[in-house]
């Protein structure tokens, strides 16, 4: 499978944002949900190698961790709204209160407590990517298979995020000379695994 | 300066569209919406060496054709609710019910009456791009300044446009081997264009 982190630095881990103002109410989880649209879903359906993990640190339940799964999802639309919506509800959960890991909400996606320090250890023997401006050329680059592709929001990393990453081997790749919103990051970076059958 | 020019063959010539459902009520208008942000929108701002054409061939009022500007552009948003109503806004007025060729609505914005074929002309000149899967490959492809990209929305071209195309010498190029949403299809076409410096 091939997994895409998105790690959201003000986006709400709280489902208290407007559906009607999502850019401007819910700490920009208007990115993640682009990302969502761009890691999972083709012209004709859904990428059943592939999920998704949002890292949502922004508001008062941060920090948490969203997982949306190409193999089990349903009925995934690629609209902002619709999206947005799938998110609220699984926000609005409690289930992942006292958990540990994460806890199984509707058809693909789950939600756990924590943030990528937390989420790292579940990519254990698989390759890591983080994808940064300067860094070497990604069709340079050598890929494998299982590729985990670590991104940051509008905002980068943070340096913590940043040390438990290079702490873990990761890799650095760039997409090109122009600097990209996070969901064209995606798309970039599946075409190139597309292109190389990872 | 680099176009894209993208078909929405349902996607509404009016604005008789609700906000809160763009993806139920519009034709589809919310993958053009998406176009016109991956197509104008990097992390830090707009291209300025960008324009998007919206060829919109639903409802009523088409055909119409909305011209984006990146060079002239203000307070574009890269959220599908802003485009929606920036889009929302262009398409309610009437300045372009008797005029020929496009009518400037406001920052970067301009409206027309017409479809593919009337636009044609105005690229006279220009190397022109039509994406569709199984052509050769865009990587492979000999790129030049100043190229319009024509692509279609998730119903792919009509006869006439493909023909229409055809008759103005335009190059056929794939972007690799699975079949992108639109949005992602300029995504991937910017990146290359990009790494080519054109």
């Amino acid at each position: 499978v091939r997994s895409f982190v998105i790690i959201g630095r003000t986006a709400t881990a709280s489902s208290d944002f407007l559906l009607d103002d999502l850019a401007g109410s819910s700490g920009r989880l208007d990115v993640l949900t682009r990302c969502v649209r761009a890691a999972l879903l083709t012209s004709h359906g859904v990428r059943k190698d592939a999920d998704v993990f949002l890292v949502l640190l922004g508001g008062e339940r941060a920090p948490r961790t969203v997982r949306i799964q190409g193999e089990t999802a349903k009925f995934l639309r690629p609209d902002e709204r619709s999206l947005a919506v799938l998110l609220q509800k699984s926000l609005a959960s409690h289930a992942d209160d006292d958990a540990t890991g994460f806890v199984d909400l509707r058809h693909g996606v789950s939600l756990s407590r924590g943030g990528v320090v937390e989420l790292l250890p579940m990519f254990e023997g698989r390759p890591l990517y983080v994808l940064s401006e300067g860094a070497p050329d990604v069709r340079e680059a050598t890929l494998a298979k299982g590729a985990v592709i670590v991104l940051g929001d509008h905002t980068g990393f943070d340096e913590d995020t940043l040390a438990a990453l290079r702490a873990r081997g990761a890799t650095s790749a760039s997409l090109g000379p122009v600097s990209l919103h996070s969901d064209d990051a995606v798309c970039v970076m599946n075409n190139e695994l597309d292109r190389r059958a990872l």
